[in-house]
């Protein structure tokens, strides 16, 4: 971990570029003619974030949704993806999950780059999108007095993973885990009202800790009134468990969310960590969430 | 080999957006607004397209030049490249190469992805530019009666490579390959002039094998007039090696290309194959370089 932090702080040295957003961000934000672009890259790795045994259609959907959530983050509209791909086990069900995914959420595949490699395999897409609404939303802007809102239940991932671990006899069960849902049509409806707004990839308490910190505010959430896809008595699980991909945002205290969504906090002025839950700050982001991401 | 194809022919059939351009070109080619962007992505796994011992300077040089070559064979200007990197060994090393390649072509970074995982690593960049001149060059539009052009020396990158494997003592011979250089001047020069245009990745006579099929026509090259970058005796190997990137075009009779560049061959009308060499024609693709891209 101390070798990934130290190297992500060299790669943010050399993304000097205003569109780079210092690393800070979701995804990229170039101003190119007339248009903003919203471009990110992530890689899914076997072994690490999908299982060796994973049906590969369920990780050709991953690998689309988790990419295209960072663009709802923008409230960006997706243009289309590029694809790293290496050859393997059930690459014909990996094109099948692929195709699912692209056809659901209507975007195309542009090109990319089919290679042979040894061991386990990592995969990579890139999207790009164009701004819905400028300016773009980002992760820096909650104000103090801000309401703090998600648009659903976290913890459905958590569930579906040790379903999917278990033998998977209801399938449904796993669904939120195998294939999470990007909230495009939500990212683009709330970004021309929000004052921040983020995917939730690496857990709710995580990703809220580094709203808190990107915005320079504190961010008080009340854990009880944070929606769960979970028995009750694994709720502190849930708000620190990753993949739900539900977007966190922040909203003037007199604004309505014009989608479905849940009031679970509220911006206050910075009081010594980027994170209270239930009264008790939080300063360490260590043991929130999933540290992984650039 | 057999499978490689089989899956590329199904990702094409994803690949209908007009963007895509079927996937037989080097880039995507998006219209937004009033841009016209480039995209492309491509892979370096270790132990396939680099050494498990290289320096990673020189990895993260390479990775970056053979996309900004993908752009140059479009006529693009580059607005800035995304990362999908796996951490591993000399972490240091690849930063370096990296902020030496982004400043050399003044690219900056705008994002990605750092990633831990398991076993030999693939490592992939996204490069997004914006067209400088349009319609786009491709390789698809090669005319009857074109010269046929090259701006350098293949062999380079052969040579380069067998001095790495044997100790390297003249670190200025392997230097072609450990750091190919993108054309990017020469391919902006040249885009409002030629016919059609792609980048030697392959080796010239697959990559003009590719040319003359996608144009529908014969590519007559004389081997004697490649400028070579190796042993005469080795002429033969260096028409086949990939990794140089050199620009490969095509111009109208008349046209003088405004940077250096060598005719090795004139465009002739459809004669059973893609390339004809020397008066012999070349049906089949295999045993003309290295086959491994979508």
């Amino acid at each position: 971990m101390a070798g990934e932090l130290a190297f992500i702080a060299r790669l943010r040295d050399l993304a000097s570029h205003p569109a780079a957003r210092g690393l800070n961000d979701d995804c990229a934000v170039l101003e190119v003619g007339s248009e903003t672009l919203i471009l990110t890259h992530d890689s899914l790795a076997q072994g690490v974030h999908y299982l060796a045994s994973q049906d590969m259609a369920d990780v050709a959907w991953r690998l689309v949704a988790t990419n295209l959530s960072d663009l709802a983050a923008k409230g960006a509209e997706p243009l289309g993806v590029l694809i790293g791909y290496t050859l393997g086990r059930d690459d014909e069900r990996f094109l099948d999950g692929l195709g699912e995914a692209l056809r659901h959420y209507n975007v195309p595949l542009l090109g990319g780059d089919t290679i042979t490699a040894e061991g386990p395999r990592t995969l990579g897409l890139t999207a790009i999108g164009r701004a819905t609404h400028r300016p773009v939303p980002s992760r820096a802007g909650a104000q103090v007095g801000d309401g703090v809102w998600i648009t659903g239940a976290v913890g459905a991932a958590m569930i579906g993973l040790e379903a999917l671990q278990s033998g998977d006899h209801d399938p449904a069960l796993s669904l939120p885990y195998r294939r999470p849902d990007a909230l495009l049509a939500q990212g683009q409806a709330l970004a021309p009202l929000v004052t921040a707004m983020m995917d939730l990839s690496d857990g709710l308490l995580l990703d809220a800790h580094r709203m808190g910190t990107a915005s320079g505010v504190t961010l008080a959430i009340d854990s009880a009134a944070v929606p769960l896809a979970a028995p009750e008595q694994r709720r502190n699980e849930a708000l620190r468990w990753g993949d739900d991909y539900q977007l966190l945002f922040t909203l003037p205290p007199s604004a309505v969310p014009p989608v479905a969504a849940y009031h679970i906090g509220t911006v206050e002025a910075w009081q010594d960590a980027p994170l209270i839950l239930d009264g008790q700050p939080l300063v360490d982001a260590n043991h929130l969430g999933w540290q992984h991401e650039a």
